[in-house]
């Protein structure tokens, strides 16, 4: 990268705000020195864990302020008595050109809220989604929506589709991603309308998008395509219920090891393989989910991350700008109108694979 | 259980059938002694596999058909061509008494619209759903639907939610289970519309149901409820979702354990603990899905399994012959019925918890 990257930080949400703000902060200039943050928060509580840490300090601008959103606010609610918070001020950072991107560990629904209200819905996007990545058997995956739009038309489905090629183009760092639509089956006739609707769209464009058709749940582990579409209720629950599955395993295999004091002292010898594995599916790897369709960058921690799994997203946050995402999401946006709505000469297939 | 009991198998359903139908037949009978089957297919290729296994033999009667429902056939086509399928002829034999259940490993689609047609809906039920158990961290848990109905309207959730109730008392014995509404949070304004709706009329109702509220996908793992109620697409893909992360971590730790000589000693002394970890999250022991709602018992076993597989599909039927679910429910329904349809005097709440 030339020069410096300056991110708004809403130092007072998640769990574990301030602290875990800062240090984490501290963390992501170790990977990207040429960071600047603008801190929004308490400045009384902010001066004292930003000073013992000179990474952060040479590199960090704080903006006091006394008003927070709380982790149980209504998104209306947020916007009409947040406007003077810490996620509100670090957002309109960006709106006015002084942070490229911003990241919060806050309410996700303020967040989304107030990100449409000041930095607005991209041209060509109806709703706006979140987007995030996760391990798979071929390495890692895109998925969208996650939960912004639980009701979601065909033509949200096809922008998600465009939005998360272009993500898995920068973040995962793909030059030819895969897309595929989430579905109770992989045949034309499987599922509702919505999603057939969208399939055939899909199938017909002419966009440079490698379209893989439906794909089902199983397929998500699997890694079967780069970035797995679908509505803001499916996402949710399908991203929850992995990480459900996860612990479960977990919580079996830690019973099954000590069942006996031969599979005690197995453990003790593959300890630091299964260290590897605890590392490789660790949450915090995988933590920045984007907030997706926007005119600008938003990334939402997890409220209850930690330093590292904080320093992670402000990390998603320095890709994408990298990949100058949300010019690149609009470049194809702006080609799948062009091709949408030229006169469909030869359309023969509705269905057909 | 007193007396005989007669089980009708799809001798043809699914990608092992007959061999893995007629082996399966023969385990559960080491299990069920009491059970007799009717057994449908092509006599040529089941008498073979029948006449070495005595446990099958002495209990078997085999029905003679040529035709067969392919895996592909579309739900209407296997309507119209399968009349004499070994599949239809297997729920025709429910329909007039001669047996108690069917299972069949055959083509889902088909195997529902057949049943629907043949056995009817049960009074009450506007759509059957599809059910199946799998294991959590505090047990077992149900969930419905699980693809049959990829649209559902509020009283299509409400109906589930009894019928999954009365499924959890019958196949996992449990005296008052906990039903819940799988949702993307767990706040009264969370989700589409038709799942608060549901939400209201269970909180409503004064039924002996344990109404749990909104859960989350990662609530499927931990077993949080006895009972996960929701559509045929968001069931679908949150229950292969959890297959998929499954084979995963199976394949991350197969990994894990082959990195160093000292992590493969390791699992060598913990290989018996890691067999019985298998063993617990084995797919075979939670095979068979009920088609639910119906006026008879219709097992669904997976269409890949094995003869173990299959055995167990067949053993959930049983269960519910055992526990008398068709009538359990029939005066379950009854009971929603009159306390919905009841002038709500007092009905304060639309969405408070």
């Amino acid at each position: 990268m030339d020069g410096r990257v300056t991110i708004a930080l809403d130092g007072m949400g998640g769990d574990n705000a301030p602290e875990m703000v800062v240090k984490g902060a501290n963390l992501a200039r170790t990977r990207f020195p040429e960071l600047t943050f603008l801190l929004f928060g308490d400045e009384r509580r902010l001066s004292p864990l930003v000073e013992p840490l000179p990474r952060v300090k040479e590199a960090c601008r704080i903006h006091h302020t006394d008003e927070v959103v709380t982790s149980d606010a209504r998104p209306s609610q947020a916007l009409r008595q947040g406007r003077n918070s810490s996620m509100r001020l670090a957002i309109d950072a960006v709106r006015d050109g002084r942070a490229a991107a911003v990241v919060s560990a806050g309410n996700t629904g303020a967040l989304m809220a107030m990100s449409r209200l000041v930095l607005k819905t991209a041209a060509g996007i109806d709703r706006p989604a979140i987007a995030s990545f996760f391990p798979t058997m071929r390495g890692e995956s895109v998925m969208l929506d996650l939960g912004a739009n639980v009701d979601c038309s065909a033509e949200n489905l096809v922008q998600f589709a465009v939005m998360g090629e272009v993500f898995a183009r920068s973040v995962l760092g793909l030059t030819r991603p895969t897309v595929g639509l989430l579905n109770v089956g992989s045949e034309d006739q499987k599922g509702h309308e919505e999603v057939r609707a969208a399939a055939a769209v899909l199938r017909d464009l002419k966009l440079p998008m490698v379209f893989q058709g439906f794909v089902e749940g199983d397929d998500i582990g699997a890694g079967s395509v780069d970035v797995f579409v679908t509505d803001g209720f499916t996402g949710n629950i399908a991203v929850k219920t992995a990480e459900g599955t996860a612990r479960l395993y977990t919580h079996f295999l830690r019973q099954a090891f000590t069942t006996s004091p031969l599979s005690r002292l197995g453990y003790l010898l593959a300890r630091g393989a299964l260290e590897g594995l605890r590392v490789r599916v660790d949450p915090r790897r995988y933590n920045g989910a984007i907030l997706i369709g926007l005119n600008g960058i938003t990334v939402k921690s997890h409220g209850g991350t930690d330093a590292l799994g904080f320093a992670n997203a402000v990390g998603v946050a320095v890709e994408m700008i990298q990949h100058g995402f949300v010019e690149t999401t609009r470049a194809e946006l702006e080609r799948l109108n062009t091709v949408h709505s030229a006169p469909a000469g030869d359309k023969p297939r509705a269905a057909a694979s």
